[in-house]
């Protein structure tokens, strides 16, 4: 299942594979795939520097890549305390009694209170893009569209690929003219911050949008060798996988979130603005139900909203309660049934879909 | 691009085409696809039994197929004077001023008052059954599940094949259960009567979910022939298709509905209760726009809520205004840039499919 993106990145196989843990994107790179860290919980440059200088050694000279979060349009700035006088006491009291009526309890003395992300403030984003610049990456994939114009020369100069996600394909088509070289088209079935087009119709449009020069990934749904196989046939020249990876063994998850990602059905997954500000799909649950009620107040847009819930995470993740565990997640977690090492996952993902190709070959008229 | 369904179901193609336009049914079943009508209009039996003795001589011998709306739980029935008492006036009062806004006029005097849709009620639907079981029908499909046992029972004895509408895989295997012998796995992209979870998920789902001996068709967000080979490649064994043939020459389509559809991107669909009081994908506009408005009132449940709206529908239908044509359609609708034939557009996506499945097969590893 060779496409031309594998000479592109130097990978083996069509599949990047997004991921917060750089025990999971060491392992996709490893295994042929390319693994792409999600940066945006690094509050501090130097932690993330020190866990690129670990990817550098544990990838055994595989590529690999960074995705960064810098919303396209300029959203407030400033340090956490100043951004924490924005948020109204109504939706702090919410999150307080919302907490209480789920039995949460509140952090243990040994847990730090957990920052929120600032990782989508554009100056956080750029500390996380020079960092990445000291090291062998080899693409920087931007969340909410083109990087700024100077970032992706820097990153041209060096030789490293951008790529943005597009949720529609007059974005793509904007990508592409600001300098973007890969799209990864992503559909309303994804997991995090997601659009209102489905994959189906999404790819094949993002696809003509950009034209024969572009390759473009798809993302949003694809778990098996036969979504990677339906993912080619709509003219992607790869796939861009997200969710998956939460069920891996290399994912060091808290076990209350694993049993829940475990049990969840694909429709057990719900599109909300609670966790960061800007629509992003959810692991459904007592939490997300809480905010869906008709006296909850309405989300704070970004970077408010997620300096509002960062502690009440940290509370639901600690809590050990499967039922309020808030996480991102796409519709592809009703897939997700068993544990399994990355390579493990990926082989198999690899040989369905090669087992697919053939078997679509012998239908052609 | 011939599978299994094609023997099944006596046709060229795997390819089922959904509409409730009679010339556009039987475009579809003599260019080699299954040309299914959609009876929900009928309020008179009779008027239904006029139109299938016309298709059975246009078929020409082709096979071709029915859809009736029987949800699965009983609704509210009565006539169409019971039911109208159960219309709270505030909503009559929402309705009657927001067509003043959007300066909608009032119907002409040429204008026969549009009844309500009853077909959704059990026993219009079942008069369906019974007129079309009277012709040679090759498929009777219900969109809101299986249809009951003795319908079932009635088809099977006369060889008629029982398709039925799911959008979870549960509710899949339960239609199997019940007797159902084709699945129709319907995407949130679809237009109309649409579940929440996509395609790319979907399908996959249901076809493992019903097993090998069930053939499942993929609806939502087909409308090329890459997304034939899509839905190829998840494991559906034909495709059934609604929103394309709005597109087509054979559908006597308003003007002002046509420039609409030619105009719309993929965005310009929103999924709502206003249409029939159940979730269906329609063409986004001002008339949606108003009922998604905060001051709105929750749209009633089926089959009150057509009944609300159906004057409305021909008001903003007769209007000429290309912003207000209250349409069902499905994400798809962004391809849909053309009016061209039926058979054009049938054969354009057969021959995209057969490319794109022999390309598919040259990428086996």
């Amino acid at each position: 299942m060779r496409t031309e993106l594998c000479e592109r990145l130097g990978i083996e196989h069509p599949v990047v594979g997004f991921s917060p843990s750089e025990q999971v994107v060491a392992a996709i790179s490893r295994a042929g795939g390319l693994g792409v860290l999600g940066c945006v919980r690094f509050n501090d440059a130097a932690e993330l520097d020190e866990v690129l200088t670990w990817l550098d050694d544990q990838t055994q000279g595989f590529p690999y890549g960074v995705d960064v979060v810098m919303p396209s349009h300029e959203p407030a700035e400033g340090v956490a305390a100043d951004l924490d006088r924005l948020i109204p006491a109504g939706h702090r009291d919410f999150v307080e009694r919302t907490l209480l009526r789920l039995g949460v309890p509140p952090l243990g003395v040994d847990s730090a209170q957990r920052a929120g992300v600032l990782g989508w403030l554009h100056s956080v984003a750029r500390s996380h893009v020079e960092v990445a610049l000291r090291h062998p990456v080899r693409l920087i994939a931007n969340a909410l569209g083109p990087p700024p114009p100077d970032v992706i020369a820097q990153a041209h100069e060096r030789g490293v690929l951008v790529a943005a996600l597009a949720g529609r394909a007059d974005h793509a088509r904007g990508h592409v003219a600001s300098g973007v070289d890969i799209v990864v088209a992503q559909g309303y079935e994804a997991g995090g911050h997601t659009g209102e087009i489905a994959s189906m119709v999404l790819v094949p449009e993002v696809v003509d949008a950009v034209g024969e020069g572009v390759p473009v990934l798809a993302a949003g749904g694809i778990g098996s060798g036969r979504q990677v196989a339906a993912a080619l046939a709509l003219g992607a020249r790869g796939v861009w996988m997200g969710s998956v990876w939460l069920g891996t063994t290399e994912y060091r998850s808290a076990p209350a979130l694993r049993e829940a990602l475990l049990k969840a059905r694909s429709s057990d997954t719900v599109r909300s603005r609670i966790y960061s500000g800007k629509p992003a799909r959810l692991l459904r649950n007592r939490w997300t139900d809480a905010w869906s009620a008709e006296q909850a107040p309405v989300p704070l847009p970004m970077p408010l909203q997620n300096l509002l819930v960062a502690e009440a995470h940290t509370r639901l993740m600690e809590s050990g309660d499967p039922t309020v565990v808030p996480m991102p997640v796409g519709q592809i977690v009703g897939r997700m049934n068993e544990v399994r090492p990355v390579a493990d996952v990926l082989a198999e993902l690899v040989a369905e879909a090669d087992e697919t190709l053939s078997r679509l070959g012998k239908l052609a008229g």
